[in-house]
Order: C-alpha cells, then sequence, then structure tokens
C-alpha cells in the first residue's frame, strides 16, 4: 500500500529555524488547513504539540474540533459559527455580514483587507465593525490581514505592511475609545517572516515554512528548510518489455531497448497530478525514470524494487506542473496512510 | 458550505445510452473506484443500485465493503486479500505472485496483458496461471483485460482486441482441460462499447460515460452524454473594487473600471485544480468570470450572488489544464458535501 512518510527532523528542523526569528514559540501559529496542506490534520498537530507549540490556524469548525485537545488557541479562518463553541476558538470575521452570524460571547478576529481584495473589511468600514462587534457581546481578541506579495520581490509587501500598521494604530485608539482590551495582532505568513528584520506582531501564521518550502527565491532570505512530506509506492506487477514495446494509455512511452517496467500503487486519484510525457520527463529521488501517462491509480518505473519513494521533495513537481509547491502537496488525497518517522 | 450537486437524471439517462448498446443491464458494471471519480461513492452506488445495476468495480476491499449491500457482484482491481471475503467479491489477479497471497476459495478474475504493458499476466502465462489458479482452490470466475486505446483513431483497440479474442479461445481450452467452470470475460471500457457493433464479452466495465463523459472525439461514435456533477460554491464576501485595484496573490488580476468583487469557498485545496491567467480566462456556465488566480480555499468572481455554479461541464476545465476530464472529476476533495437532486 502507498504511503506519506512524515519526517519528525524535518519539521522539527522548519519549527527551529521559524523560531530562530522568533525566539519564542507562543508567537508560532500553524496553520493546519486542508488536511495540513495534505501532509495529515492530526500527525501534523501532535507533531506541533509535541514540538510545544500553543496555536494553530484551520479553516473550518470540525477541523478545530479534532485538534482542540492539542492547542490552547485556535483561530478558523473561513467558517462561522452560530452556536457557542469552545473558548479557546477564535473565528474570523471576513464581511461586516459575518458579525451578525456569530452567536455572542465568540471570540473572534477581524479580517482587514490592505490589498489583497479578496477577504476583509475595507479600511473604512474599521471603526463601524468594531463597534458592532462590541455591541453584539462578540470578544474582539484578534485583528489581522494577508499579503498579497510576500513572496514577489517587489515593493507591494511592504505597501500592504504600512496599511497594517495604520490599522493597528486606529484599532488601539478605538478600542481605548470603547474600553477593549487590545486584540492581538498578527499579518506575516511563511514568506512574510523571512522579509522582515523584526517581528512586531503578536504571532505569525506559519504554513507552507513548516513543511519545508518558502516559494520566495530571494537568495538574501531563501530559509534553509526541509521538505517532511515523502510519497512512497508499492509494486503491483512486473513486465519484461522488448524493444518497440509501448507502456500505458495510447502507448506514449516505447522501449527503445528490452527492459523490466513495474507499476506502483500510485495514480492521479491518489492526488498525484496527471504528468505525461508533455510535461517533461519524471525521475525519482532514486533515479527510476516515469514511463509514459500516469494513470488514475497507478503509474510504470523503469525498475523492480518493490517499494520506490515516488517524491522527497515536490519542487520539480511543481515546476512540471507549472504551479506551486502547495498544490502538489494539498492535492494528496486524504486515504493515503500517513506514517510519522 | 461549497457543494456538489449529482443529477439523478442525467445519470439514469447516461446508464439508459450505454444500456441501449447492450439491452441488458446485468451486463454493465459501474466502476466506483477513486470515489466514483470524485462523485461520491455511496451517493453513485445508491443510485446505481435503485437503476437496477447488480455489478461494481472498485480499486480497494475496503471500497468493496462500503458498498456490499449494494451489488451482487464485486470487483477490485488492486487489492489483494490473504482471508477469506464476501462471496460477493471477485479479486483481480494482476501478476503470477498475487497467487500466492489470496486465501483459498476467494472468486478471482485473472488479468491479461494485451498490450497495455501494465498489469496482468503475459499471454505465454496464461495455462501456468490457470493451473496455479486451481491448484491453489482459488475459483476463477473471471478472465478480463484493459485497452490503452480505445479513445484513439487508431488501429490499437482492434489488434488489443483480437488478442483478447484468441485468450478467449484458449482460456476455453484450458478450461475444458481442467474441468473448470467456464469465467466471464470482460474487456471493454468507455470508449471501447461505443466502437463496438456488437458486445460479444459477458459484461463491460463502465467508469467515464456514466459520469456524463467520453474522450473520444469520433464523431461516428460519441455517444449523447449529459454530466452528473456540478460544483456549486458559496459567497465569503464581496469586495468594491476602484478602476486599478489588484486582486488576490500576486495582484494578477487588475480592475479595468469600478466593480463588484465577490470570494466562494472553493479553491485548490477542495481540489478544483488551481486556475491561474496563464491558463486562460475561465468563465462560469452563468458567465462570472474568475478573477485573477484560485487559492488554496476560495476564488474570486466578477458577481455578488451568494451562490455560484463554478462548473456543471469540465470539459472546459480540462482544456485549460491540458488535462482529460477524468483527473478534473477524481480531484474534487471527498469533504465535500455531495446533494443528490
Amino acid at each position: 500500500m502507498a504511503k506519506i512518510i512524515l519526517n519528525k527532523l524535518n519539521y522539527f528542523h522548519n519549527l527551529d529555524t521559524i523560531n530562530q526569528k522568533l525566539n519564542n514559540t507562543d508567537k508560532i501559529a500553524v496553520v493546519l488547513k486542508d488536511n495540513a496542506y495534505g501532509h495529515g490534520l492530526m500527525q501534523i498537530a501532535k507533531l506541533a504539540n509535541e514540538y510545544g507549540i500553543k496555536k494553530a490556524v484551520v479553516r473550518t469548525i470540525k477541523e478545530a474540533e479534532e485538534i482542540s485537545h492539542l492547542f490552547d488557541y485556535i483561530l478558523v479562518l473561513a467558517e462561522t459559527i452560530n452556536q457557542s463553541c469552545s473558548h479557546t476558538f477564535h473565528i474570523a470575521i471576513n464581511s461586516l455580514q459575518d458579525i451578525n452570524n456569530i452567536c455572542k460571547n465568540t471570540n473572534v478576529h477581524l479580517k482587514i483587507d490592505t490589498g489583497m481584495h479578496r477577504n476583509g473589511i475595507t479600511i473604512e468600514e474599521l471603526e463601524e465593525a468594531i463597534y458592532r462587534i462590541s455591541k453584539a457581546n462578540l470578544n474582539l481578541t484578534g485583528v489581522f490581514t494577508h499579503y498579497r506579495s510576500s513572496d514577489v520581490l517587489s515593493s507591494e509587501f511592504f505597501w500592504q505592511q504600512t496599511n497594517f500598521n495604520n490599522i493597528k494604530n486606529e484599532v488601539k485608539t478605538i478600542c481605548e475609545k470603547l474600553s477593549l482590551s487590545l486584540p492581538h495582532f498578527h499579518s506575516l505568513n511563511s514568506s512574510g517572516i523571512f522579509r522582515c528584520e523584526k517581528v512586531d506582531d503578536d504571532f505569525v501564521r506559519i504554513g507552507i515554512a513548516c513543511y519545508g518550502y518558502c516559494d520566495n527565491k530571494f537568495p538574501l532570505y531563501e530559509p534553509k528548510l526541509k521538505p517532511v512530506a515523502s510519497l512512497v509506492a508499492t509494486r503491483l506487477s512486473t513486465t519484461h518489455l522488448k524493444k518497440g514495446n509501448r507502456i500505458g494509455y495510447g502507448g506514449e512511452f516505447e522501449a527503445s531497448q528490452d527492459m523490466a517496467s513495474s507499476t506502483y500503487d500510485i495514480g492521479y486519484g491518489d492526488g498525484f497530478l496527471r504528468l505525461t510525457p508533455n510535461h517533461g520527463q519524471y525521475i525519482t529521488p532514486k533515479g527510476f525514470t516515469l514511463l509514459g501517462k500516469v494513470s488514475m491509480d497507478s503509474l510504470s518505473l523503469d525498475t523492480n524494487e518493490e517499494e520506490v519513494v515516488i517524491f522527497d521533495d515536490v519542487n520539480h513537481l511543481a515546476q512540471l506542473h507549472r504551479t506551486i509547491t502547495y498544490e502538489i502537496l494539498t492535492s494528496l488525497s486524504s486515504q493515503i496512510k500517513r506514517v510519522i518517522e
């Protein structure tokens, strides 16, 4: 059976690397949404807890409930709840309308649109939002934003940071006026923290860097991270090809000599995105070549080993698919077994 | 919350279309592997049962167990079992070695490699395989193959068919010699049956055509099928953009005039493969344009409707991603709610 191996030492190395910027694990919130970027929600939550992380970020209430025993503080990014929930949950407010959909005494984090123009209230709506949150008896425990270009070498990151700094000041003034406690501020994601000399926010939200990747390619800021997930497939059968034999759908690979080829139990139905010869050649870490197209449930390699590591780093796959490492990882089916080693 | 709507009338229409070729629902085995090609294993299994289908094809024992109450006959394609299992299960043998891994009295289907060169024994191994199956006290209930090019307009399909016809004759001779009952023969998939004047096999395995797609593009054989799945997303928030405002990661979409834009709760983390402006423009069935890149948990459209149908046919998405409809469908996360309408 195919499996995903999670390298605990690499995960801890990545958290160490992040912590060197912060010197305080309480300032790290690990992002565990989308099945911990495909790594396995429970497995990564347990590892983060073992490391001493106290804060997590998820997308849904269901995810928060699954890991509630492992963290003191869980931010839910994209689901409101109109019944009472754990006092350790903090629900993101993405629009003024959301304020009406949350039951009183719930902790909320107000999202501000500082330039991404997706979720969040506008800067102009800030005072109204905080007033309405207070009136609805919600606890404003956080104010946050998200940067659209922290991995792009341009001034956009600094422009959004300036916007957020202005918001912080305004929030402080409004909270004083309404006699509210000051909320936590957070804005930085993985690329963001490595671009900052000093982190002023109360905590940071770290997703992809925990898993060993950082798509910014600025030599000055590039952290030394180690990929956490490897995908291992098991042999289904071996065929001895004659020169000229062709493999798989459309017969796109042709053997240039007599050779052995084996099928392995990973396909695009498992979320290993479909590669074809049009994407370019894919070679596994041990040097085996992918032959022909990836099928729904299997792929062929020029070996007959019982188990093969299909990847231990997804950067090259992301390049072949012209996408980002995030997509290669989050696509991995939750049905594949995860093993911590 | 986002959901996948399954159109029951369309599903039944597709089964009707297939049945017109066969005039016998007992000759149809519906392929339900990989979460019923992303549609939802249980939902599609129930619909197939309601239509009167008796045979199903899955990948794993676990899938077979989940739907065992709904079918008389379930073929498991890619997992052997060395303990006794339901007498309604039939386990595929993909290599001579598999014969040793199956407990006696189990029903088995022997897979023959007629030219795909992936799983299956060779034509030369046929007699040995049947002899060993008989000696291991397994019940040989089926012999089958898979065509690598039934959706390609070439002679390859007919070459593999000829190979399989020769195998049928040889199996008959061997079974007579060993006093074994004649197994069921099957070879055709969705594209295959629409290319045949007459179906000689005992049953056919229909996957993608049940779901409304058939990637062969031969006008003569192209069946009139109707897509079963639609993806519907819910609005998270609305932003009023000024001319010149940019949206999302990298700010790749720029508003050419003041306009409303909303985020919806579908992203590549849900298995809606990541589209960027580099793929070309994507427009929803109702005419809304995707703005900027698809994020992990959301995407932006130029509307403020509460619910939007993201697709009701994946052909255009498959073209934009330079892939096949199968991948677009099977990628859809099992976490999204499925609703039959």
